[in-house]
């Protein structure tokens, strides 16, 4: 039997899974840009207004650039790379924390040569995701940082 | 300046701590039975509807037995101890995960010769905890397997 959420306690197993939770696509394919990354959802429980979720992206790859009215509160677990708020880019490594205030462009990429995992903490009840647009990418990359970053060459 | 939550990025420091969180006293001392156990506040946004919360237990402490209406979604984040929820004792070690749901009686123990550390996340509006009365511990004794949990020699 599969365990599930309602199981008191569910083990870390290899490969940073964790029992009875599946690795599921981090969006459907096509619906916004990203590369090689996974979403496994560890605590949706009705009884809890927000939701632990678990991202991986394997060297090299990236979430979406994007933006939202809810806020991110987000704990690196897993190796480390390069993340964008705002107007700024960082390294993050496990266990540093990031905060995405509303409305805010953000990326997470893996550009260190290894995975970076790490756990977000959403309310349950959200906002979609906005894309930049053309003019919005423009204006990001006024700013050189900025620039290598979303060129997978952070300095 | 000291950092606090609306900055993007704070960083993960020696001793498991982090920028502009405070080290906090668990409960207030005398209010309920604990042992040797710090609270962190990672994240406790307006914007969320949950808070994160890391937990340390230095080897050989406890938190409180208690229980709540609401629910704890826990990751462990550091060493290994054993955890008590309703009538099941388990060794927890990093990155597993426990669930607390209502009404069930719960305890951390870092009974393994090393710190407990873990993250927890909860509603930010809950209720209090509960703790048990002499009758209530008697039945939880009744099982030998919490008997010698809760005196510090799980099986």
């Amino acid at each position: 039997m599969t365990k599930t959420e309602r199981e008191p306690f569910r083990d870390f197993l290899p490969g940073f899974r964790w029992e009875g939770v599946d690795r599921l696509a981090y969006k459907a394919e096509g619906s916004a840009p990203f590369k090689a990354i996974t979403r496994q959802v560890l605590f949706s429980d009705p009884a809890l207004a927000c939701e632990l979720r678990y991202f991986e992206i394997d060297a090299g790859g990236h979430s979406t650039l994007e933006r939202h009215d809810h806020v991110h509160a987000v704990m690196v677990a897993r190796g480390s790379g390069h993340c964008l708020v705002g107007n700024e880019v960082r390294t993050v490594k496990t266990f540093d924390l990031v905060s995405v205030p509303p409305g805010t462009w953000h990326q997470f990429r893996a550009t260190r040569g290894e995975a970076l995992g790490f756990i977000c903490m959403v309310n349950a009840g959200r906002d979609r995701p906005q894309l930049p647009n053309e003019d919005e990418v423009h204006a990001l990359r006024a700013d050189p940082r900025i620039t290598a970053f979303l060129d997978d060459r952070p300095s």
